[in-house]
Order: C-alpha cells, then structure tokens, then sequence
C-alpha cells in the first residue's frame, strides 16, 4: 500500500527523491509514444557528429520522471497538475541514473497550490534539469495498492 | 526525406502544427517508459471518482507531443531544446485529438536562441495545454530519411 501527502502534511522544505536508471529501450519506447523520433534520439550514426557525441535521452523523459514523483509519491494519489516549468542543463543518455529532488517551496492555504523546485541529477551529480512544479495537493489522505508498471515489448 | 529550419529560415510569427489521437494503450505505454503509475491515468475504477471523472493522460506525455513538433518537424534536427514552461489547462482523454501549434515569438541573432509559443489544443478547440520553448535553432541545413515511428507492444 502505497499513501499520498496531504496539502496540510506537506511543509515548506519538505522534500522527497526518486531515481531511475534510463536504458537504451526506454529510449525508444519514449520515442513510440511521443512519436518524436527525432534522430538525436534514434539514429547513432547521426548523433555521433552531434554536439552531444552520441544519442541522447528525450529531455521530456527526463520530465516523465518529475511528473512519477508527482503522481505517485510527493504528494501522490490525488495531486492535479497544474504546470511545469523546466531547463534542460545536460543530456542524459542511455545508463545513466537520473535522480529527481521535489522540494516544497510555497504553499498557498487559499487556493490548496502547492509550488515545488524539481531539481534532478546525475550520477555525477550534475544538474540535468531544473525548474519547478505548480499542483494542486490532494485534500484527502488517499491509501492505495501500489499499481505495478506495466510491461511494454519493443517491435 | 525530411529537412530542418534554419535559424535563418525561422521567421517571427511563423508557425507549424501537429495533431496526434491519444489511446488507451498510448497511456499505458506512457506510464511504463515514466514509470508514472499514478491510478489517475491507469485505474479506471479509482479515476471515476476524481474531478475528472475517469482516467485521463499523463499532463508530459501531451508535453512529449510538443517535443515531437520541435524535434522532427520544426525547427526539426539540429534543434537543442533549452527549457519548456507549461500550464495543463484541460484533461486529455484517450480518443481525444490534440494539435500542437508551435509559433516563433523571438528570435535572438546574438545565440541563435528561438522562444515559441506552444498552443495545444483538442477536437473542441480548447485549450489544454499552454507555454513555451526556448531553443537553439539549427545554424545548418539537414536532411534526412524520416525515422518511422518504432513499434511497441503492451505486456
């Protein structure tokens, strides 16, 4: 069972990590779903004479990260989106570990928003992406079976 | 084949869309590649008793429709995305169709950065997603074969 964090547990502060290791398929699952096949993303021989020396990750991959802490964590079940802002620092790529910070920033008690710094690093710990989060936190505590992640075959 | 927008080419104003038709499976295959597992977009016996009345998708992947127009189409290859800033105005449903129209609002010949307006739209022509990208546009021309869209399967 898995629980979210209510507007009133939540403090500004408080903060909570995620981390997960990008691999070469999630790549192209990233690109099957958005349709952005982007040769940066697909095509090895192209990227290669990139700045970037190589194939990269999706920054928006990157930022589906964000949004699983979001809706599955910090604050979890319940939490509405409102808006994400983001600065794409360094590329990710395929074998890197990526590790997503939330940390409270503000916290209106009028309209229930919650703003939180999105801060994620590499395994260096550099700064990969930046930027911040608005949501609407949830008002009710919710308990819930922890839903597993499906499973996807490429090709 | 497929070719880029040059910074050169870009003109303020100038603008370029793309529309794609969410499904079910797209949002399940959204949240196995994010991991984004929240019951809101995989549990519909727990979303019909949300605001929203049923699952609906992840905010990032119609983020991810956004990535694809700059990424593929325009400015397309070469195209360095810097940051994305977002407001997720409306759910999107599977069925739903969303157009994404990208404009040029700025153009700065010191860096080659561009700013674009992001509009997405649905098949009501409501707004559900609103914002924008910074880019470094592409300084040279490319052209290549269009990369098809890789095939997934669910479980």
């Amino acid at each position: 069972m898995i629980e979210n964090k209510t507007f009133d547990e939540l403090t500004v502060g408080q903060s909570d990590s995620l981390s997960r290791t990008l691999t070469q398929e999630d790549i192209v699952a990233f690109a099957a779903v958005t349709h952005d096949t982007n040769p940066a993303h697909l095509d090895e021989e192209y990227a290669k004479n990139t700045l970037f020396k190589g194939t990269i990750a999706h920054g928006m991959w990157t930022a589906g990260v964000i949004s699983a802490i979001l809706g599955t964590q910090f604050p979890g079940a319940g939490t509405i989106y409102l808006g994400q802002t983001m600065q794409f620092r360094r590329p990710v790529r395929a074998g890197d570990t990526v590790t997503v910070t939330v940390t409270v920033k503000e916290k209106n008690e009028e309209n229930g928003q919650v703003v939180l710094d999105c801060l994620v690093t590499n395994q260096k710990d550099e700064k990969v992406v930046v930027g911040e989060a608005r949501v609407i936190a949830p008002k009710e505590k919710i308990r819930h079976e922890a839903i597993a992640v499906p499973k996807i075959t490429i090709g």
